[in-house]
């Protein structure tokens, strides 16, 4: 291809009036900014701009003037207003002409979804001369890169607006586009920790963090968890991976080992449903501060329904008693947030559902109905299988939100599933 | 105050290394643009740079080159590597002095909250002369104006970069600032709809949407639900209210009138739980494909204890009989995806927890479990009172994910309590 130049900086740029209004959340920019984290590109800005060329055009200027390579998100779409194509083709000083692959898809899609195509979408399909084009599978907005032409060089890669079809064209295409252009594969696994916290996590591997260049290794950290992203660059997926996996077994060598729940298992409630298909053991939950919450991300998952018989949400002490069969005296004698009635929730969910793992979670979230015995934060998360009940008491701030204590509930239930066999 | 300029345009600054690296979403661009635009203020861009003053005084070049305004967020913190306010401060050619106002509510809100305040902590005080400072109540991170300087009467607004501290100091210090700038009072309300959908309403409402100046007004959509913002400028609050309040009215004239379920209500789930208290009547959940969304949704509004008894997941054929009673041959019979069972569930559970709507949702949810007669998409939402039961069939497009039909199924619960009575 012509005049190629390295990349090693880039922008992420995002076109759309919604964005400047504030009606979308602009989560394509952080997906990019991790992926190309991943591949090495340097991310130095994002810029969002609204659906007008010229503003287009200033900003590609603003951006190519330290980038190598710009990525677009958005204006892709058939209708008058999406011109990012035509835009950076004529900042590429490229013509457009119709890409027949393209077309064909198009049509292709509308007869699979049984909806009319329109003479707007047929201009979907043109694209600038000498264009890459990443066939896009999930909608009618093509996916393409330009390299070089009056642009030194430079490239820029154009993606549509909608998360559901960035993430899988970038996942699918793009990815293996830009590790080919970097000249090796880069291959990332994420290490999943929980119970211990972000900062003793970096303590520990401090050394191993800093020092190691490849792979590299990155914490970031979701409420209640940590993850490890260790990444290793070499000349094919399966030598990167097995680089990978020479970092990870240090890591498990170390305090931190002792921690992690999964390597690449997406999330807790991920986990738990791959550790429940694989012991062939089944669940079910007693939910009162969560409210539903833990039973919801099980349920997230597609495929529970092998493992998953169900659970109640017992928000009063009398539905506490008919559905899970909570003694009354236990609830005068310990309350609601109790020890007791944790172990007795996860009991009685156990058996009256007919699983091998109850689970159950009774607290106070707050932001009200915390006492000086009990504070806002106090939450007790219950486990019974056939070897009898164990629970674990919560201390969370009380100046932690609602919301919070609530997934850090959820999080501490899936953690004590992954350890009750 | 020295050489204010009018604000008619803004851009939206967001510094932080975090957001290069994908670490979080930036959803404080997206709060503040929507902010902005019920001001009146047009944002034309946004832009996030790293921790790195020059990247953020060419940042602040570009910005100001055409706004009259720049909201900045992050970078306030105590540590060596947050610099946006002396930047700024640099950037107006203001020199920093100790706010002794702010210092003490950072000792107050170390005493508060039980920890230890560091020295980096009193740097966090420091303010540029002649600032506007905005109190924080949730944070040790200032909030600040800095008006006109040797930068010709623009003006620079600070905020810490956590979205809790961000939106509430906004909400309560800058937005009554910038209406005071402005000379005007801005009131928005929100008229929620449901059952309705945008291209619809927009129709609907065309001539309405267009012709309006003062207040104006304009549609958002969600999964399922479409929302009017309606703003009205005026010189007092009150005035405003009564224009918006207005406009309301004729939208409540029109075919839409009949879908809107409240204003200013937040989400289905709060109006729900505002239904129920104010008709002083109790819910209980009977949930299969959404697996906890709806009594998750409910318990996420705080206070919701006197009106919500809990509920039953039930992902089972066998949970739905022992849970909730549904019957072994109308199981049989129907299947679990069918009226008959959406009807049983709900009134099971409206009996056995003793409450007095049951609200049920039994549907494939997918990707996988479509037959033919009940594609991925159906789903059937059962409603149970003393007057009986009614169930509502939901045919989504099975091209949708498990997620979107999860969470409209949950908001048609919702919608269907909202008409229960």
């Amino acid at each position: 291809m012509e005049n190629e130049k390295q990349i090693q900086t880039a922008e992420i740029l995002c076109v759309g009036t919604e964005l400047l209004l504030g009606d979308i959340v602009n989560t394509n920019a952080a997906y990019l900014s991790q992926q190309l984290a991943e591949l090495g590109i340097h991310v130095y800005r994002h810029t969002a701009v609204g659906d007008n060329p010229e503003r287009l055009k200033h900003a590609l200027d603003a951006a190519f003037a330290e980038a190598d390579l710009v990525i677009t998100s958005g204006g892709l779409g058939p209708t008058y207003d999406d011109l990012t194509k035509e835009t950076v083709a004529a900042y590429f000083g490229k013509k457009m002409e119709m890409h027949k692959d393209s077309l064909e898809a198009i049509r292709a899609y509308f007869e699979r979804t049984g909806r009319v195509m329109t003479k707007n979408n047929e201009k979907q399909a043109l694209m600038p001369e000498g264009a890459v084009v990443f066939p896009n599978h999930y909608g009618t907005a093509p996916s393409l890169a330009i390299v070089g032409g009056e642009n030194n060089g430079k490239t820029a890669i154009m993606l549509p607006g909608p998360p559901g079809e960035l993430t899988r064209i970038f996942a699918e295409e793009v990815r293996p586009y830009l590790e080919k252009r970097r000249g090796a594969v880069l291959v990332s696994k994420n290490v999943h920790i929980f119970g211990m916290g972000e900062s003793a996590v970096e303590n520990e591997l401090a050394t191993l963090m800093t020092e190691a260049t490849n792979p590299t290794v990155a914490p970031y950290c979701k409420e209640g968890e940590v993850r490890l992203r260790v990444t290793a660059e070499s000349d094919t997926r399966e030598s990167a991976a097995e680089m990978c996996d020479g970092m990870i077994e240090k890591i498990r060598q170390t305090e931190v080992g002792k921690y992690i729940y999964g390597v690449d298992v997406g999330t807790l409630e991920n986990a738990v449903v791959e550790f429940l298909h694989k012991n062939k053991l089944t669940l079910a939950t007693a939910e009162s501060c969560t409210g539903g919450l833990i039973a919801k991300r099980i349920t997230d998952v597609a495929g529970c329904s092998d493992v998953f018989f169900g659970g109640c949400v017992t928000y009063t002490n009398d539905v506490k008693e008919r559905l899970l069969g909570v003694k009354h005296e236990t609830l005068e004698k310990y309350g609601a947030v109790s020890k007791e009635t944790a172990a007795e929730m996860a009991r009685g969910v156990r058996e009256r559902l007919g699983a091998d793992i109850g689970v159950s979670a009774t607290g106070v979230a707050g932001p009200t109905g915390g006492t000086a015995e009990t504070p806002v934060g106090t939450v007790f998360i219950g486990i019974s299988t056939e070897k009898g009940e164990t629970v674990r008491k919560l201390s969370l701030s009380s100046m932690r939100s609602r919301e919070y204590i609530r997934i850090v509930s959820a999080a501490n239930a899936y953690d004590m599933v992954l350890k009750s066999r």
